[in-house]
């Protein structure tokens, strides 16, 4: 099969080394690695079973155009997504009687099932990250009250990239009660204070691998980011245990054979027979890999069935509009027998 | 005129907010933001002059065809480096009798003179990105010594965000010595010693405008970020004296009526003069704005002819490949009589 690449994550798969000017293209067993003079030197350091080939900076096509045509290539697949309409035209003219085949998220479905040496890498993500939790909650004792979201944003990523050892898989969230309902919220002045809820969704990168995890808990002097939780306000707690069970039945039930769409149909309904099913606004969950959202898609319409080596995350919530919001969330990886959450 | 954007800068530039997904619609005097339920609170409590629509999070398009459809329009104008293939396919095959016209850079076109708001918010910006390389020059002369360049990248960003008061306009650049030949270097293990050089690029946002800046240095127990260098090595010296020459003819050139190639060529000529033409291996300039790359391009092949309120960077550099590489750059704004370098 031929393909070629655009995304960043979808070309480190293949080859080991990406960056931000690049088009990747496989012919057979041949594969390109076309860039700009910028990445040359370690492109060439850090790539494996690819040839580094370098092109003008601000037009590479008529380079990618001409390994098409010595390749005698004559159908090439490429994902739709990961091609600017303009990107895809240019090279489009300039190459002749080949057949360009469209395949919807083609790097994402070749990396859905991970091996064993990703999971092993999205394991110690995981670990890392969950330990980031644990970092954060003993500086919220110590010093979060009275800080703002915006200073709380701040120190997190601090605490989550350990003194630079590692990067974000994504900008944390760390909400306080009310911004909360905002389940991608950005970090605004509210200051943090007893008896507020806080939601902290963040995630570090191993290897290039993502973790991904939710906890939302009560802000007090004893704040701790377990899943066992006490709210002073009854509706919150009433709330969070639906949330709790939801995302307990998921991870029971989550095995290989199973359909995705089943998974999120079993959370939903542990939220909806407790009367909050309008306010579970987003489906149950991701695959996690090299991004940070990959295959499958754990929701309503996901046709996917679980298999043996897929790594998602079951993070059912619900938001009450100008109130709170709850969010509990961890990455499982399916395993021979069910699924094991990672990172714990 | 009517327009449609999916470039988040592109829309906050036009509304004022806002989010990773949506689909801004201009119809003459009518304007839509169409997103998902996870951003519809922030959206409605920040956006100017738009109606916020609530579509589906992961099939947006059936609502925007039928906004377009009840807007009657039959010509909308869009950027083909916005649209992914599919994105746009998508979209099209909802709407029939609608003339999609492609214009490239529409939205940066729209924004490449400044207004005085924005030129102010520019500045700030540049002050405050100004302050952080004074910041981490007291930083390296105390704590720099043997640190490696991964730890120097990570507290770099620190100083620059000054506990979490700034957003970070791109990831900055901290390279020594050899590393610093690749001109977008990635942070290594290399460790900071006397007498190497340090190539230091970044900047933050202000307002959502950003800075960006680059500086070259010799590091030792006295080192500052000023563009007054001494290296030990007199070939560095010789590269280092001719990037600065090229760097300030550069700016002395610059004014509103020039063309952006004629400063380019200026800069290259001062570097080929000095023997070291083809060390030069990337353009003069871009533009910066609510992107850290927007209009116009100083490079060889702009026609752009520079005009009162257009804010880019004049930054030439020399790379010897495995040995060094050196990079001057600051932003400056075309006013009514030349050119000003902001931040400073």
């Amino acid at each position: 099969m031929n393909f070629m690449l655009k995304a960043q994550n979808a070309i480190l798969y293949e080859c080991g080394f990406s960056c931000d000017n690049v088009i990747f293209l496989k012919f057979g067993d041949e594969a390109f690695f076309v860039t700009d003079g910028r990445y040359e030197t370690e492109a060439k350091e850090q790539i494996r079973d690819a040839e580094v080939v370098v092109a003008n900076r601000r037009n590479m096509y008529p380079k990618v155009a001409s390994l098409i045509k010595d390749a005698k290539v004559k159908k090439i697949v490429y994902d739709p997504k990961e091609w600017s309409v303009y990107d895809f035209e240019n090279l489009a003219k300039e190459v002749e009687k080949v057949e360009f085949k469209k395949e919807l998220d083609f790097s994402h479905k070749r990396r859905i099932i991970k091996s064993e040496t990703e999971i092993e890498l999205l394991k110690e993500a995981a670990k890392f990250g969950a330990k980031a939790f644990d970092n954060f909650a003993t500086f919220l004792k110590t010093e979060g009250c009275g800080l703002s979201e915006r200073r709380l944003h701040y120190e997190a990523q601090n605490i989550l990239k350990n003194y630079g050892e590692f990067e974000l898989s994504f900008s944390p969230i760390v909400a306080v009660s009310q911004n909360a309902a905002k389940c991608h919220a950005l970090p605004l002045d509210r200051v943090l204070r007893d008896e507020d809820l806080i939601l902290f969704d963040a995630g570090i990168k191993y290897g290039g691998y993502c973790s991904d995890r939710t906890r939302t808990s009560s802000f007090n002097s004893e704040i701790n980011f377990k899943k066992d939780q006490s709210f002073s306000s009854k509706k919150i707690q009433k709330a969070y245990d639906t949330v709790l069970k939801a995302q307990e039945r998921g991870i029971k039930e989550a095995r290989s054979g199973k359909k995705a769409n089943e998974i999120d149909r079993i959370c939903r309904e542990v939220i909806e027979k407790e009367g909050f099913g309008d306010l579970f606004i987003h489906s149950t969950g991701h695959g996690v890999g090299l991004d940070i959202h990959e295959l499958p898609i754990i929701s309503k319409e996901s046709e996917t069935t679980l298999q043996e080596g897929m790594v998602f995350t079951i993070e059912p919530g619900i938001y009450m509009p100008g109130e709170f919001g709850i969010r509990i969330e961890d990455t499982v990886v399916i395993t021979s027998d069910g699924c094991e959450v990672i990172g714990r």
